[in-house]
Parts: structure tokens; C-alpha cells; sequence
């Protein structure tokens, strides 16, 4: 499905997906060192980015308002718009500290391949929406 | 994914996943007729059921609430525990006057593959979190 959605949205803009590494081998007791360790991983591949992350009790969207926030960054910037979406555990707090927006999917916690598989669907949802196609909804 | 969490929940709980016919060949105009028909396919399905229609703008739930719902649907009744997706153009005025919760996964509107999914994964979460196991964030 996650494919699915990015060969989508790879005919109308450029998209790259990065999995960067989990931390393994250290007990979940360690939490702020996991999500140390992981934060690093990340941090290697932000640059001047617009960084949305993504987190329970961010702001919430409609798919019009996410719509239009995207319209908004690809007309406003030439920076790259990149999410964040965290492990297990989550992302460390100075990965948040760096975001521009905190994005909210939903109330409920999904899993985080199931967060990667919505934004997806949003993003090619509003890229079509932004190029006056029908979605099926 | 549909077919991973549903062998997941039916090692805890028996759940059954039927497809009724989508109304083809009638143009979208015509919304009324198209949602009339798919009611007929939903209603051969639904007696004495305890229905929950996913709705924009039904109630949202976080996933602890959802998982608390669940628990007290199981301990207070013997009723079937039904929920509907609607299709391309939503769901019949009656169905959801038959419904005895409207909820809402989110402010986003999903497509209704995306919608079973994240439904079978909260599901799947709220039996996880009621037996007492950790579940995967």
C-alpha cells in the first residue's frame, strides 16, 4: 500500500522516502537513550528543511486544511518539505524543537507504518486535489 | 495489511469481513439512488446488530477510549458488534439513523480501503490492550 501511494505521488512531484535505523539491543527502560540514537539518524538527513513531525496532540487537519498547507509550502518556499514520523518510542524532544509543525493524523494512535501509509494518502489526496482531479474518497 | 490484522484479531476474537456490491454503472449525479442500493446490500446483513457507522463528524475516540467502548460492548452485551465503512459516496441517511455510534477516525478524510485498515488496526490494539499485552506503538 505504502508503495502503492508513493508511485502516485511520484508522477506528479519527486518524493523520497528514507527509513533511517532503528535503535535495537537496549531495553525500553532506556527510552531517552533510543530515541537519542535514533534523533542522530535523522538529524543526518535534515538540512534547511521545512520539517513537519508527526505527534499525538499536534494540530489536527482536515484533508482541506492539509490541502492547503501544502499548496502554501510548494508556492511560499523552495525548501524541502520533509515529515517526520517516529519510531516505537517516539521522537526525541529536540527533533520536535526543530519542527516547523506538529501534525496530528488523529485522536487514536496508529502505528507508525500505518502514520507513514495515511500521510502518504493525504499527500496524494491533496497533490490531486491541487490539480483539480476528482479522489475517489 | 487488511488480511495481517484480521488474522491477528480472529486469534483473539472471531470477526468476519463482508464486501457488499458497490452500485456500478449509475452515474454520480444520481448520489440518493447509488446509496439506496448499497443500503439494501448492507441491510441483508444487519439484524439485532450493535451498529458503529464510521462518519466525518461522528465522535472521535482516542485509542484508549475506543479500546474502553470495546470492553464494555464485549462485558455488556451478546449483541454482534457491527461497523460499517461506506463507500465512494457515503452511506444512506437510514443507516446511520440505524447506527448506535457515529465515529469519526479522524479530521482527514480516508479512502474506505485505508479507513478498514486503520479500523482492523485499532481493533486489533484494543483486544492487544485488554488482554494486558504491550502493543507496538
Amino acid at each position: 500500500m505504502q508503495e502503492f501511494y508513493l508511485r502516485k505521488i511520484r508522477k506528479m512531484t519527486p518524493c523520497q522516502l528514507i527509513e533511517t535505523k532503528e535503535a535495537r539491543g537496549i531495553e525500553e527502560r532506556f527510552a531517552e537513550k533510543i530515541k537519542e540514537i535514533e534523533a542522530r539518524g535523522l538529524e543526518k538527513h535534515l538540512k534547511d528543511d521545512y520539517i513537519v513531525c508527526l505527534l499525538d496532540g499536534g494540530k489536527e487537519m482536515t484533508s482541506a486544511d492539509f490541502s492547503l498547507f501544502l499548496e502554501k509550502r510548494t508556492l511560499s518556499s523552495a525548501k524541502v518539505l520533509t515529515f517526520i514520523v517516529g519510531g516505537f518510542l517516539g521522537l526525541a524532544e529536540r527533533i520536535f524543537k526543530r519542527a516547523d509543525v506538529c501534525l496530528s493524523l488523529s485522536k487514536m494512535t496508529f502505528s507508525h507504518e500505518l502514520c507513514r501509509i495515511i500521510l502518504l494518502e493525504q499527500i496524494y489526496r491533496s497533490l490531486t486535489m491541487m490539480k483539480g482531479k476528482s479522489y475517489v474518497k
